[in-house]
């Protein structure tokens, strides 16, 4: 446990939903939890189609379908804080940016290389965010965050294909790096532009010491999900 | 109603579960739902992602989600009937052949169009096919090819632009007798890959003449579609 934990928890203990600012840094949250739904969604929904069995197919677009399930429990939350989720969607819509444009995959291994870094990332990007929350709140997000089996999945696919073929653990692992890189750009450029999240963070004014050492801690979980694949981060 | 209807019927009632050529010929289709129901959803959550604003990509994505729980439900009932689903999914693999790449939408427009027509005309083929089942089989396929209400969604969005732009209009039309085109290859070519089908059709040996007088409804359908866009089809 780091040593701040106390602190943050006792800050939160004091969140209430009823207080304006507090609240409106949650339906910003609620927002960014969605579009990171929608958006997983969309690239499992792609993967799937792009899979080389039906088996791979029937299983991706059922992940992709679970992750579409949660919005519609982010949005009833949205509307009992009296928001409305497209509106606090919107607000996100260009938080992708052109990262998709700059990682094209070039063939099935690197598709599912770029979605298990980049949905890992966001994952534990939105974990961060969501640590430190009314319980109420903190009980939604760890729901909508739960662990859906995808990192399992491509472990159990990728694993033994790197294990027999080193060339192709040497250009994954690049790909990796580039993918990573352009995904920590996202989570904070998110940061920068919605300082409220900073704010669910810190729950105090030093946001920028805070945002590095969160960025820090998702390089650190980039490491470990690469080196599941056998590969340095 | 049509005069062969009678007849139809009264072989539909005959039909039974335990009788091993109807049981194959109903995991047959059973196979071909469930691919229609993963094509569904791999269409319009690729739509999805290429909707213009939030609000239409969140609710393509739900009917996507939708399609997609439809396929546990033909899982089931394969399993009930001593099949596996990804067996029966199997043989369908290359129906849509090169589909795709022959029918690829210049904007959002050709897309809408392309998904309406298409979808439209799959959801009628597999009516078709569904007709003349024993009760419990043609109650299951009533449910997973009930109208999902992206239709009128098409015509709510498509109508009062195409009454604006007759030009985009001329052009539309011109795509959509493309897409029907190659969409009735695709249900021709399922009839002739499996018999089995056909003999859903008409219960009889004239499964040619059947398959004709389907292919005309059809055409019939999309001529409807058309129209309700205030196209020529």
């Amino acid at each position: 446990m780091r040593k701040t934990d106390d602190v943050a928890n006792a800050t939160a203990a004091a969140r209430s939903l009823d207080e304006p600012a507090y609240r409106a840094a949650v339906l910003d949250l609620l927002g960014l939890l969605a579009n990171g739904e929608l958006a997983s969604f969309e690239r499992l929904a792609d993967d799937a189609a792009h899979a080389p069995d039906i088996s791979g197919r029937l299983m991706l677009s059922r992940m992709a379908a679970g992750e579409l399930s949660h919005i519609d429990v982010l949005a009833q939350h949205v509307d009992r804080l009296g928001g409305e989720l497209e509106a606090e969607m919107l607000s996100y819509a260009d938080v992708l940016g052109d990262f998709d444009a700059r990682t094209v995959p070039r063939d099935w291994w690197e598709r599912l290389m770029k979605t298990y870094v980049g949905y890992g990332l966001v994952l534990d990007f939105q974990r961060e965010l969501g640590g430190r929350l009314d319980p109420e709140t903190r009980a939604l997000v760890a729901d909508v965050l739960a662990d859906n089996g995808y990192a399992d999945y491509v472990v159990s696919v990728l694993a033994p294909v790197l294990a027999a073929e080193p060339q192709l653990g040497s250009r994954l692992a690049l790909w990796g790096r580039r993918v990573v890189g352009e995904a920590l750009g996202i989570a904070q450029n998110a940061l920068v532009k919605h300082p409220s999240l900073g704010g669910l963070l810190s729950g105090g004014p030093d946001d920028a010491v805070e945002a590095t050492k969160v960025l820090n801690r998702l390089a650190g979980g980039h490491a470990r999900r690469m080196d599941r694949l056998g590969l340095t981060a």
